[in-house]
């Protein structure tokens, strides 16, 4: 983990964004100073603050592991397209990963489709798995003319149809104010960490509890990827496995499966 | 340096696309043919040959040296910027390094704007110091995004004006086919290693003998950092420099230096 001096302050507001009382977090940062040490690894930190956090308030414990949980995702960033499909499948969309359509002037890889009526929005999806990596105004840029030459060749072909196209930049960290401001100024879409303020990336996934199971700290590692592998992302897509064959599957006891089962049911 | 299986044929291949005569060519891959170890490093069989080339055709082994010597201008992209503006400026351009421009949604970064009568070009270098790596579509597509909101805020501003505004890309590696593709297709013209077949970017450093300092075999790395530094890039503005004043500028001795300027006037 990155080194980075051990902040009172940061701990302390981020168990309130979390949503954790005064009362919770001024007596969990008590404890975790008397623990800190100097040049403590931010990660050492975080699980720190998380582990008093699962004993005093499991569900804020929850909120608090979502951003990393999303970042646990892994290396590449298909997985988190696959991911925003399926949060997207929840809200009535039909949703396709990683398509090829066709621009006016060239073919593009498109991360997501979402449709809905007349609805069609070309998701451009931007994974970093470091925190502080900001989406910039490249990616808004190349985004916008992306989704115009794909728009370009549709009209083109369906002069008359009355489809609704959009382009949308989803990411798990946040984006430069360049980018909001040019997004905001050629109709693109953005959902990021903490933006919009309302409608925002954790707001959809919170209302319907599309927590992914990488946010479970009953699971090892190799064990989530081979739950990822199986196309199994969200933790409430664990809700129709049965404790012998989610077992068998990543190759546990029955009596983990059934705790991994049992934290899943949870927060589902 | 990479590893890489020694391959004859790419040697060859490459002396003869430097200008090397075939029996030059095949006496040169001879000798190093006895002399190569498996797993030789990329950068080994490329000073091998570079220095049977400097003894059999001094001015071919100059061309060969071209790209690695570009290559060389450092681990940031800012050199390469100063480096296009100077060559633009020798063929009657004006230019400037790293403006920012008003645009219709939000100001650019342009990192070099050249003019020349009612021509303006708003143009992206794209340095990479690694071979192999090539400029991709995503580049071209933010590159045209760009240029679109910087004209759009100026033709506001100055409807009747009849300045012919440009967007480039020019990169010292090669551009994929799509970005290729695309950017024939919206204007956007393109300024890369061996594209296009003819007026490419050798092509103007050679018509001219606009060769960087990091060509020259007799300088060191921090010698050349100095130079660089100094905004002193093309070889050919060592030519206004004397022997004692090069010596103090990169702080070596009277006679290190007039080999320097031995070896840069050769090339200029």
């Amino acid at each position: 983990g990155k080194k980075e001096q051990y902040d009172e302050e940061k701990i302390s507001s981020s168990f309130i964004k979390a949503g954790a009382s005064p009362e919770i977090t001024t007596a969990a940062t008590k404890t975790i100073n008397k623990k800190v040490k100097d040049n403590m690894s931010t990660d050492e930190i975080y699980h720190r603050a998380l582990s008093h956090l699962r004993v005093l308030e499991p569900r804020v414990a929850l909120k608090y592991s979502l951003k990393r949980a999303i970042m646990d995702m892994g290396p590449e960033g298909f997985v988190f397209e696959k991911y925003i499909a399926k949060i997207l499948r929840e809200y009535g969309f039909i949703t396709e990963v990683g398509q090829i359509l066709n621009g006016h002037c060239v073919n593009h890889e498109v991360d997501v489709v979402a449709k809905k009526e007349s609805q069609v929005c070309m998701i451009e999806c931007k994974y970093h798995n470091s925190r502080g990596t900001k989406s910039d105004i490249k990616t808004a840029l190349y985004t916008h003319s992306r989704f115009l030459d794909i728009e370009k060749a549709y009209r083109e072909k369906d002069i008359n149809n009355n489809t609704r196209f959009e382009a949308w930049l989803v990411t798990n960290t946040k984006c430069t104010s360049d980018a909001i401001k040019y997004a905001g100024c050629v109709g693109l879409k953005i959902l990021a960490w903490h933006y919009p303020k309302v409608e925002n990336l954790e707001y959809f996934i919170e209302t319907k509890k599309l927590y992914p199971i990488s946010i479970l700290s009953t699971i090892t590692e190799k064990q989530r990827d081979i739950l990822f592998d199986s196309d199994i992302i969200l933790a409430k897509e664990l809700g129709s496995y049965k404790m012998d064959s989610l077992a068998e599957l990543i190759s546990v006891r029955q009596s983990r499966a059934s705790k991994i089962l049992n934290e899943a049911s949870i927060i589902i």
